[in-house]
């Protein structure tokens, strides 16, 4: 396969690169494009020095059958068009095209098939936090239709990008000096903070963030009826997004079948073995491909619900794994 | 009034100095008690030191008209009785007799009349996630009764005492110069992590964290039938506890009366102007007074719901001013 990877030189960019190589991806070349800043910039890729390209109106993707793209919506919407005219098919990392009806928005576990469907030839990579969700309301919903999703979250920094993370360490740094912190990043200072704030404020109070997880899983579960209000939090921790997730489902579901359900789940890693203070914690996710899932028990205030508690790296399931995973689909299904 | 602190030099002890002296509580004499290893230290009372008493069975009570004992639930079951006999008012931090039939759990905004008949002189402070969030519950359940409230915390260090916030301080420097942290006070590294684990685990999966809003909120609020069911995490924050909170009431509410109720209630401050990105965050609560409520907004998950985020310094409402504030309940009604 002749893969670009547009957006080559930030965090999800870089995982691009780790995952393509770490899932042995048939790379028969490779192309990395960026702006006028990273242009000329290498980077390994098996072995090789690869070198980024200015993304212009110019840039040749004749040829190319995947182009993995996470530089902003801005980028995406500009250059969608001019990527896919050749044939190559885009995966877009950004939230330009995800809510639109000619755009599959993947997530193999759940909803594969899908991205067989893409007549503009793009197909959308959802929200970091609503994949790592839709992963674990799956199984759930293979038992019974879910019908309520109450959900909030404990988002690390390199939602941000990488820059984030380097501001965290940075105002940790200073507050150890006695310094003030330096705050650009984030709405206000992180370091030994929690911000309910992710994105743009609508005008329903819920934000932009809030709101992805709430059209998302609509649209990837077939379930216009299905409902999530979400409370999306900024914490302190470097990578891997946490959830408190509770569900209300049709049926009234035994505690074991729906553990059970996740523990076959394709996707999933069930860490639950409190008495060995066992679950999942952000900490020992970063890296890591799974969505992992614990703290599972009955929801004590819906005789119908039960709740859990997620833990997964939003770079890796959550943006460069999923898109690849989706076009791994693609490649076995053609 | 004759005034006695039961771990005196406690995180909780010393906010009890600073609070009877803030709110200009009417103290005639204090005395200080400790452990062994806190007897002789002197703290400094409006402007006179006081030393830490040594607390054993032998320490005399008599003449007390309150005992502020925050010491641990082992100190409170063995020396209440002791300390209440000669008819000090002993008002309780600990878990100990929180529900046991015969002492009442206050929260003077909530249920203030309940301080007044406490047949064992003991009145029992309730656990700090739940003082902050019944202090929020009670306006919205005065429009419509609340059925079920579903709540996941952000919970601070300083909760684990005072040494917890000293260790979590510690890690952040142990991983700056690249060296392991010390975990000693929580289950895991709660530097650049969040812990889903606060207390211990009870046979139905939840913590006793968890089980505590679940039991003391039906109790406080004389609502048998109120529902809660609660994810309890730990996060790198040094003050103050978040909630992200979910309450489906009788009555469908509209937001505008739900907004001005919570503006009107008692010890509430509403802070919810998301344009100027002003909301709750425990970086400013430290060492506050107020609930803090904000991100009001519907629930899109339920026409009979409505959520919200609060932020409140567990050492203050949560534990040592709601203390104080009882007391000052018992002396303003008797």
């Amino acid at each position: 396969m002749n893969v670009a990877i547009v957006g080559a030189s930030g965090a999800v960019g870089q995982e691009f690169l780790r995952v393509l190589e770490q899932t042995h991806f048939p790379v028969d070349s490779l192309r990395l494009f960026g702006s006028a800043r990273s242009a000329g910039r290498t980077f390994n890729f098996n072995g090789n020095d690869v070198s980024v390209e200015e993304l212009t109106e110019q840039s040749d993707f004749s040829g190319i059958d995947f182009a993995f793209v996470s530089a902003g919506a801005g980028v995406s919407l500009k250059y969608a068009e001019h990527i896919t005219r050749g044939g190559a098919v885009m995966i877009d990392n950004s939230s330009a095209f995800r809510m639109d009806r000619d755009v599959p928005l993947v997530v193999p576990e759940v909803n594969g098939p899908d991205a067989l469907d893409a007549p503009r030839n793009i197909i959308a990579n959802p929200n970091c936090t609503t994949i790592q969700m839709v992963v674990a309301l799956n199984p759930v919903n293979s038992l019974s239709p879910i019908r309520r999703v109450h959900v909030s979250t404990y988002q690390a920094a390199s939602g941000a990008g990488a820059s984030a993370m380097d501001e965290l360490v940075g105002q940790h740094a200073s507050l150890a000096r006695g310094e003030a912190p330096v705050v650009e990043k984030f709405a206000h200072q992180l370091a030994y903070n929690v911000i309910p704030h992710i994105d743009v404020f609508m005008d329903n109070g819920y934000t932009k963030e809030e709101m992805k997880m709430h059209m998302e899983t609509k649209k990837i579960m077939h379930s216009p009826s299905l409902e999530v209000s979400a409370t999306c939090v900024r914490v302190p921790v470097m990578r891997a997004h946490s959830e408190a997730i509770w569900v209300e489902t049709e049926e009234e579901l035994p505690i074991e079948a729906v553990t059970e359900a996740f523990r076959a789940a394709e996707g999933i890693e069930v860490i639950d073995d409190p008495a060995q203070k066992r679950y999942p914690m952000p900490l020992h996710a970063a890296g890591c491909d799974p969505v992992y899932v614990g703290r599972i028990r009955r929801d004590l205030a819906n005789p119908k619900g039960i709740t859990f508690w997620t833990v997964s790296d939003q770079i890796r399931k959550g943006a460069a794994l999923n898109a690849v995973q989706i076009a791994r689909y693609i490649i076995d299904h053609c």
